[in-house]
């Protein structure tokens, strides 16, 4: 700010700045365009009400979701824990102030909890964060209100665990307000399914068991009797790695299964081959132990992977009880032969 | 809005609509409303008490529950997690406001902690959501106060595990008033049972291992002294998907117990037939360590599936002293043999 | 109400009706009563210190409790958690109304945060219950303030874990003051232990592993200085439910002894019995992986089921020595025969 | 308090008494102390600053300690979870009264909220009590402020597991101020480590796996920069049980060694020595199960038991190499022989 | 303090000192600097906005990172959790006095909860510690402000198992504002690189599997459409103690093979060599449970001790074919000597 000598109240100015700190410069300062807004004292407005001169506007609520990580994924418990960042934007007719006359401030950040927000839940999360969203909340000159929060996201997921381990999972997020219908909160996504995507595998930090392939975003408005509310559903898909499930459980019983298979080389008389092929299921038997612990009970149909291994198992039994027979028959065989013998000894 | 030129006043109303801001449409805002009801003076008025003229009159509280997830049913801890939506709803006197004097406003949300709350608890809740219910209540200009909740409820349930994993449970959700009697309160349920079973199996998103079956609702009154108290009383029932169970447990056991039987065929004399069941024996029990983690010690009678797995068990110790047995007899049998064998080598 | 013709002032008593409202009914409101209290601007007095006219009075704390469920008892961790009811009252000198003034208001419920309350504390309890007890709070017109609580106690009690799994706990939960000794707070239990016990008896709703057998009251008062402070001790006495455990861990592990006991019919000079002997060994090994899981390590004498275990295990073992040194002895005894036998061959 | 006859202002006191209620009385409420010392008026007074007069007057904060349970201790995680009481006192300038002007009043309670409260923080402590500490603090008529604590302290510790499972560990809390250096707060401890040894000795309710040894406390000063600050640290010293390790670990384990060793008894040249030896293996296979459950991987040094484990494994690895050596060399030896005695037959 | 008789004003300043207490002595009192500084009516000021004179200078807040211990490192949930100190400091335009008229009271601590505070938030964590950082905030003459912080932080890390368990991790801790540019808010790291590793050494209390490295500190800025945001990250590398895993999984492993290996030496005529050979692999299948729980399988690569452990498991299984193929031949061998046996019986 120049002072020019045209001025005519420069002296008295010049005074107060030398008394009163920096007065001069005071509009530069965002206690200013709080005042202006009249922050404290008219606070019922902030944040008692939708923020609309007319109610019959609605609140259009801009909603952009950012998913981070995916941090736990739970058959047994459908249960889907990602870790995302969303940001909510919408008017406030309250709120608005000219830059110019307060030294160019388009934007200030007040605490979160002075202004009114949207209600918007999440309706699969089952635990809210306990962590609080940011502190501040963003106010623009034109009365844009910006929130930012970072979420972890319990929430519940029904997944289709027929082809375990190899199966790719879709959980959605779906977003709509409690209790306000379209006429009232009107939820808009900002972002494509394609730029979510692209954007979240660009800040991905950690893809432990699950493999993201993408994220795609809908809305759908449902009709509750006169009123219709819109949701805004965000569907990560996503593909496990089942390398270390073939490495650690169906190899190992696959190749006891040829364990088994090979016994058929053993010869039927010796007590050897049955000790071999008991303990082969008897191994089978510890691998299920592993089999019982990563399963979930969910589906309605029996998932392939517990298929696989009862198949193995009954096939080994089947075997067993192959050999057992065929060594009776051998043995019951033989039995009269020894008679004979006995008998021909007799002779 | 349409100014038109027969409107005598148009033009003062236009200078205050540019001075002043919407003043003309200015009854459209909420804020009248709440300064119509006086709001934040009155406060205490709105959240002390129990909002009614007479006190003699019982608030109704109409209740209405929603199923929407099945999250945990440990028969260990007798724990039962579902993820419900209520809504409840009641008349308060002291908020009414006319339509027409408001732009045709005839409802509007504020924020929750503002307006007194029934204290309707669920007896069987034993650990609370910690997560805030909708941050809004919604009136209505009759005086109606409406308030939506989701919750995942931690609660008991006395459940039977004899026929398990063949088991329907059926889990009781309770809802009364803390403090209140029925003089002061009334709690109503609003949907019959039908509707709701029908609603909860539209919006049932998860069903991990528990299959729905249906809710049904009802109502007791309780005699306290001389008070009554109603409880409203939701009961979920549910049906366990046992075919994993049967895949993992049952069918390996039986499996087992058919090898066992089939050993018969194995020739007593030779040590292989001992072998082959004492490891069948120990596949049983390494079985027993899967027993041991699904089932809880908390019924009299001892549930069918472990007489079964402990009757397999006796079983098979059984036949296996019997070889023992019979092993001994041909033995002793043939002994004599071998020493008149001898006693005939000698002769 | 009835407006009677001989009533003089009724015209006016209708205006008043017509233009305030319910005027003539105005006292028949709760908010009138908390008018009278001054509530709100008094409230300094009514939260700030124990509500008596003289400092010397102590103020009687009525206690109950009721047990509605034993959720869990853990041995491993020393761990009681059941979930109580627990109701409290007392006297407060600046609350009383004349209910012939107010319509015959005798009591009324006000949020909890606006009155003063004793600070009981429970000494065991090692994890607060986050859930917040009954948001109102009862007065009546006597100035007895009533609080409602229902509470997830997470204790700690000293287990005796000799005897399981046939053993009987006892767990205290004692009640007392934070701070205030018997000069200000004077803790006082209203029902009888036979009172307690069967009220509970009717509401317990769930019993998991543990039988509920009674619960016993008492009071003790502590000498610290020159101050006593009195406690009440709810001793909850409860059975454990031992069926499972005898059938998935005591009774295979007596067959499994029965078994190698058996197994002295076995001829000493076959592989089979060594073999025999070892697998049943094994099996006893795979059950103590149970045992570890269920046993605490807190008490100084050795449970009796890890005695019976490791009983089992020595006396297998020595068994187990004692065929392989008579095995040992057979085979040292017939090589010299064989000697013999090839001596005889040689001559 | 006696009104003497002598008095003149006898008359209009007893007006006062007449009309105002328990006038007489009054200073013998608790209101009157508060109002003299104007609390909530010059709040700002006690709770915003170090209440001291001269900012150069240190603020003496005593502690005093007692250890009411060991919860838990984690080598796994090198957890260690006493369960203590805490008591804290100093000197608040601000606040005196006479109690003979207030019927002898000597101290009071207030809300915890009211007043300034040492930042006093345990430095090993990883997870904060989120339950409140009492609700109440004390204030006695000389300035002294007391406030008692009970807190479940999760803190870390630094163990030495070389030993295990007889091992003894010592486990600090350290009490320090958050920013304040001695010249701001001196923390000073209050009892003995005796004293403290031996009433936690007597309120000591549970001692799970650990035997508690005593309490040490001892003061260090550290120097940063310019300023020094004074810490008091708690060493608790215990002791673990080690009798159903022993029972249910070492000793089993031992017994498979010795059955291994007296297999020495068993022929060479017979196949169940083998078999014999290798089922002995698998069962100390079994208990490393445990072994890797129990043990956690902090330390430099391997554990004892670690290496008592590894070294029976190698011992019977070695025995069964060098049983199979001898059965190859006895077989290749008799191999010639045969050889020997076919070309024997053949000539 | 003296009062010396050479002061003219003493008998003033005795008699100030008599009725109003530290009179004299006053402006030694924090609460003059508080009165000075007009905290609480000009708390607007203090904590709504960003505490600067002119919006356009930028906030630098200066950052300062201690580790005080890795509590836990989870590769299955790729979860890292350390225990924290952090240091941060910014200026305050509006706090500032001149210690000379306040007995040279330089700085202060007031309630944290008065003062602005920057969003500084850490990208990785997930869960947010629960616990309150120091209650106090501290504010110097010069209008510094300093807050203190103990975090337990629950961040994700990408780890890389592959070369498990002989790895080192490198975790990442990244600073950075939630919603305010470089234009707004500057984070600037305090200390180098080198001192913050030689500080957390001196004060790192426990090192339980994890063996600190060191921790290196950068900032990086990133490009936001017009804005720019620096972010600093605090790198955390550290190296497994392997030792108990290489005792307890890898040798016990590497000993069932070298079993396997040295029954080469067995003859392959015999049945015990098959029944030495299957109970080996099932020690192998018994360790395979132990791996199951140590892995997790989040890496595109198979980690390799999954390959090792695989690996020996397929190396046994075909020496098991290899001697099952070779029983067979020699079987098949021997079978028609028999029949030429035979047939020379005949003959």
């Amino acid at each position: 700010m120049h002072l020019r000598p045209e001025m005519l109240g420069g002296v008295l100015l010049l005074l107060l700045l030398l008394s009163g700190g920096a007065a001069a410069e005071e509009n530069c300062s965002y206690q200013d365009v709080l005042d202006h807004l009249n922050l404290t004292q008219r606070s019922k407005l902030f944040y008692m009400n939708r923020p609309v001169q007319n109610y019959k506007t609605p609140t259009e609520v801009h909603l952009d979701l950012l998913l981070y990580a995916i941090l736990e994924v739970k058959e047994k418990d459908q249960k889907f824990v990602p870790y995302v960042w969303t940001t909510m934007w919408w008017q406030n007719d309250f709120v608005s102030w000219d830059p110019d006359e307060f030294c160019g401030i388009s934007y200030l950040s007040i605490p979160n909890e002075l202004m009114w927000k949207p209600d918007i839940t999440i309706v699969e999360m089952t635990e809210r964060d306990n962590a609080p969203p940011s502190p501040y909340i963003t106010l623009t000159s034109q009365g844009n209100v910006e929130i930012v929060n970072d979420q972890v996201l319990t929430s519940t997921c029904r997944m289709q665990i027929y082809k375990f381990p190899f199966d790719t999972q879709s959980c959605n997020l779906t977003f709509k307000s409690f209790i306000h219908s379209d006429e009232e909160i009107k939820l808009v996504h900002h972002l494509s399914s394609a730029e979510i995507t692209e954007e979240s595998r660009d800040v991905m930090r950690i893809q432990s068991e699950w493999l993201f392939i993408n994220i795609t975003v809908s809305s759908i408005t449902n009709k509750i009797f006169l009123h219709s509310q819109t949701s805004v559903i965000y569907t990560v898909n996503m593909k496990r790695r089942s390398a270390l499930y073939i490495v650690n459980f169906i190899l190992p019983i696959l190749f006891l299964l040829c364990l088994d298979l090979s016994s058929f080389m053993i010869s039927d008389s010796g007590g050897e081959k049955l000790g071999f092929k008991i303990t082969v299921l008897l191994a089978i038997t510890v691998m299920q132990l592993i089999l019982n612990e990563i399963l979930p009970s969910s589906s309605n149909s029996i998932p392939l992977i517990a298929v696989y291994c009862i198949g193995v198992f009954s096939l080994m039994m089947l075997s067993l009880l192959e050999t057992v027979l065929v060594m009776y028959l051998i043995e019951k065989d033989s039995a009269p032969r020894d008679d004979e013998t006995e008998e021909e000894g007799k002779q």
